[in-house]
């Protein structure tokens, strides 16, 4: 089952003296609850893992991307399937292959401490260094800035939600070209992130080291700790980045650009990559 | 201890040809760690509640504003003093009057069904009314549509932040005549809501059914949630709402305004408030 992105209310819309009744567009938001089918000791296990508030759509890509960045699976191959559930288009299941168990003691501490909320335990930047498979970013490319230029007019081509309800971040998914390769957009900037990098991770593309991944808004520790456990090279945000945004970039080898638009551009971290 | 909401860092600023190397101004994000102190059968208890990515500034309001909005706390007499640790500048410890015990049973579920991430239980919105002590804001105020006008030119002129580094979200609260009241500033929009309402609960000025709140951004269903357990009457947000935002909004009796600029606005719901 597919539930829409869109939806429609009827709204008043004032502008100055003149008062009109209209139907306009929302960015749907619903609950999605991520569950884990697992053996362990030879049984069949099932656990609801997170509920998170996003807009429908690419929500196996979502679900997997959770769990990827999450660090609660490290690969591919530890995913047997992802499945909407027949009953609720508001769930997904991720059936984890027989071989592989995952840690659940450390699942619930896992969650507090870097879930998508802004809740993210002691923020311990060498725990998350850790944690990921691809902890830094490769070194041995770099590109003109001229590349740069032209990431954004490519996603308002193909941010289509967004434009019809003005509700929506997006992350896009470039080669060191310049050339576009996906977009996702959600109500929630984390999910549109989770829904790029699950994406990647099941066509077995991870990591992003040879990719930029371009952000709609703001850069937060938050997001910059997703890029990290994909391995992603460069990040561009067309918002500010936070301090500690800045901090984990540098320390990941993540190149971090922001305030993009057109022509201009900030390097933060990582300038050796942008000739 | 009070920490700075700005740090300056080292960039490259592409403009055209042009590079140049400067200090920028970055809106600072570092976790804030929320401990409650109470009384259990006679003895002290401490309990870790929630670690949570902010701006530093206001984290005591931040703190009791949390635990309101999540449903912990239901009323300022339950507090017997907010402090910052004396130790460590990112934790406050909110301490409960003797009298009151919290459900730490449900604790758990409360934060997990409704915390600031997006990770938000079934989203059911009967639960968020029956949580919530001022579950529906009075009916008995209108005012007139100018004075919604006046609202953003006045945010801009206290949104200190902001203007320096573009990265962060505010919360600002007027009354029902647009008269100023307080703004509070985060790279969460989440947490600048928690400060407002909890400088509010601390002050001894619940419910805010005569007020108006502004966000300068989206409004999300968290957020409405938050201003529903404030009995806020009225939220203008000077971006989109997304479809659940709109459909708590019309059950919690708030009049809901977005894409709020100059004259021009949008009502979503409670239009009867707006002449």
């Amino acid at each position: 089952m597919e539930t829409s992105s869109i939806t429609s209310h009827k709204i008043v819309r004032i502008n100055g003296h003149n008062a009109e009744e209209l139907d306009d567009k929302l960015a749907v938001e619903e609950p999605l609850e991520i569950q884990i089918a697992f053996q362990s000791e030879g049984r069949k296990e099932r656990k609801s893992i997170s509920v998170t508030m996003r807009t429908p759509g690419n929500d196996r890509e979502l679900a997997a991307g959770f769990l990827f960045t999450e660090g609660i699976i490290h690969s591919k191959s530890q995913i047997d399937g992802v499945a909407n559930s027949p009953f609720d288009e508001n769930k997904v299941v991720v059936t984890f292959s027989a071989d592989f168990e995952p840690k659940l003691g450390s699942l619930e501490r896992n969650f507090y401490t870097t879930s998508s909320c802004g809740v993210c335990g002691k923020a311990s930047i060498d725990a998350i260094k850790t944690r990921s498979v691809y902890a830094h970013a490769q070194e041995d490319w770099v590109l003109k800035k001229e590349v740069l230029y032209r990431l954004v007019e490519q996603i308002i081509e193909h941010q289509n939600t967004f434009e019809t309800t003005g509700g929506l971040h997006a992350s896009a998914l470039f080669d060191i070209s310049g050339q576009f390769l996906m977009l996702r957009e959600d109500v929630g900037r984390h999910n549109a992130l989770d829904k790029v990098i699950g994406a990647a991770l099941l066509a077995g593309q991870l990591p992003l080291d040879k990719h930029i991944l371009l952000l709609s808004g703001r850069a937060s520790f938050e997001l910059i700790q997703k890029a990290t456990m994909a391995g992603i090279g460069m990040v561009a945000a067309i918002g500010a980045p936070s301090s500690l945004a800045v901090q984990l970039a540098e320390e990941s080898g993540i190149t971090l650009v922001g305030f993009l638009k057109n022509d201009k551009f900030n390097i933060y971290t990582g300038h050796h990559r942008i000739q």
